[in-house]
């Protein structure tokens, strides 16, 4: 069967693309087999975005960043645009793959339950890691998903916010400063936005989107983030026209104010050209939303797959307002993946311009 | 100074209104009372919130449905109409009241964290509870929100459903019955959509809508529901034009699919008639939605206002798919709160049609 998979590894300012090649690359060719040996999109994102939380570079699954407590918190979603079934789960420490977890909450959605209960679409904490147990996901200890990496962070990154918070204490409540960063520190922390998502088409013309995300680092214990919001982090809807399927990454609370993955498939819809409808979409719905504070820089990016059934034909996308971007591609009839790192052009401004680019593909079977 | 509050305490089935009135009435008279002495619509809609949660007859705090393992798990989420700020809970057991910890949340949106960290805007579980130990909300033992009542029904339709279970069992795994529901039992688990919202305008012209509720009776645990998702559960936005506020109840996961809430304000703002603009909501993106299952009854409530701030003039308006909607309402100009009970018209099919109805009002200062 035909198919097509993009992955990404999360935008961000200072990326060090060089770490994320060999598993981007690994991700589709997972993806890729999964789709020739006739599996759905859902199984391929899936197994995609297994491969990335697995690797323990990126900010999902193994090697999450930690929050402020120095505990592990995890958020997935995946969305089948066939069915338009959508799961998640957030909060989650003792699942060892929270997208897999995310893909039965979405699976069971068609399944009615008894006294026609309505199964649930979202699921937190301990109840999601009960649930887990019972569907056959595998858990394990929280310790077991904190890597090397993600301690050494927090060490970092704690002991710098400890040094603002006490120097803030030495000073007279009268002047209460809000903001003391030492300077490049809110650039390094907004720069750890390497979160992962992925996108697929089937041979049945079906689409699929996920994403999974430890969240930001040092974020408040029990933060729900963009990844386990609806409409935020992934969005995939199918019709006789097009099939569009998408999954962000950016600063999560802005993702999650301009439900910007649902806005980047609506607006596909009213346009006949993506490049277009991505960058309206960027400007209108993020850099100029009025749901998001004005002085802020505003960093998002997009990974964006749209497949016309009528031309067996598409196109994928990435857009973002971060200094770069990398993601990864590859058609079931190619034999290796294309690596891309995207850069935002020299004269824009990070956090306040757009780039958008792709490329087109055709699925023969 | 001026306002006005609107509550409901849930569109329902099988609902006995007389239950409701006293406690919708006293919920108005206290946001009222608040919008008098120069609170914000914000303000007037948790107070008005509180005194439902703390009533025990509503779904909402004290008596919240209990889970399907007889745990407690409330969310709740308010919207701030002239920030656009949002703060939600879900899944908080020890919280007395979930709306005062969404509404803190809400309000530290606006205060920039160290190291330029971004609020979170939804907390979930233990990391939300002590997130409200730290901002000062009152924690209580779990037990402490398990109203009699509550356990009264969960022990019934637990009895019911373990029976069902049961009856299963016994049966061959090749027939496989997935639905084994006695007569009438849908109805009657379908029917218990008590919880709560408000709406409110203040002297300023500035809107805010909050909910609050424990979910399904039954719920898997750790289920988050349309109380605590962004789009879902109420939605606030004031322009110069027009500020409205609405605030949904109903089945949580249809509200969520379709973030009903969000829809009815983006409606309004495109349309000259709120009766017009409901309906059409309610029909287009609810009862006719693709994202929601073609052969499920979709049960929904809302609770809309909507202000004019050339004019200094408003409606109120509710509308519901379900057989009745409770709601209340009052101006500060009034000494007494209006209770309503809106049927469905006796021709229309519950969970297929809607009703609007509604009522205009005036500020004077």
């Amino acid at each position: 069967m035909a198919g097509f998979v993009a992955v990404h590894t999360g935008a961000g300012n200072s990326i060090d693309e060089t770490k994320y090649q060999r598993v981007i690359k690994e991700a589709c060719l997972r993806a890729t087999d999964i789709l020739r040996n006739g599996g759905s999109a859902v199984d391929a994102c899936e197994a995609a975005i297994v491969r990335l939380e697995n690797c323990g570079y990126t900010n999902a699954g193994y090697g999450s960043n930690l929050c402020m407590d120095g505990s592990v918190q995890c958020d997935a979603a995946i969305m089948d645009g066939s069915t338009l079934n959508f799961g998640a789960c957030t909060n989650v420490s003792r699942v060892k793959n929270p997208i897999q977890l995310a893909r039965r909450i979405c699976d069971a959605q068609s399944s009615p339950q008894l006294l026609e209960r309505i199964p649930p679409m979202i699921l937190a904490g301990t109840g999601a890691e009960r649930y887990a147990d019972e569907v056959g996901c595998s858990l394990v200890d929280p310790a077991v998903l904190i890597s090397s990496k993600a301690t050494f962070q927090f060490n970092h990154y704690k002991s710098k916010y400890d040094l603002v918070v006490n120097s803030r204490m030495g000073k007279s409540a009268a002047e209460e400063p809000v903001v003391v960063p030492e300077p490049g520190n809110e650039v390094e922390l907004a720069a750890a936005l390497d979160t992962v998502g992925a996108v697929c088409v089937d041979g049945a013309g079906n689409t699929a989107a996920g994403c999974s995300s430890g969240g930001i680092l040092l974020k408040v214990p029990g933060r729900v983030g963009q990844a386990a919001t609806y409409g935020a982090g992934c969005w995939a809807t199918d019709t006789d026209e097009l099939a569009i399927a998408t999954c962000t990454t950016g600063n999560g609370e802005y993702l999650m104010k301009t439900l910007l993955a649902r806005e980047i498939c609506h607006g596909a819809f009213s346009s006949d050209c993506a490049v277009t409808s991505l960058h309206r979409t960027f400007k209108q719905k993020f850099l100029d939303s009025p749901l998001l504070p004005r002085q802020q820089d505003l960093y998002a990016g997009a990974l964006t797959l749209l497949y016309y059934p009528g031309q067996s034909s598409g196109e994928v996308m990435w857009s973002h307002t971060t200094q770069s971007f990398c993601v990864g591609y590859m058609a079931t009839n190619q034999r290796v993946p294309k690596f891309v790192h995207s850069p935002l052009p020299t004269y824009s401004v990070p956090g306040r311009s757009c780039v958008v680019n792709g490329h087109n593909f055709h699925l023969r079977i």
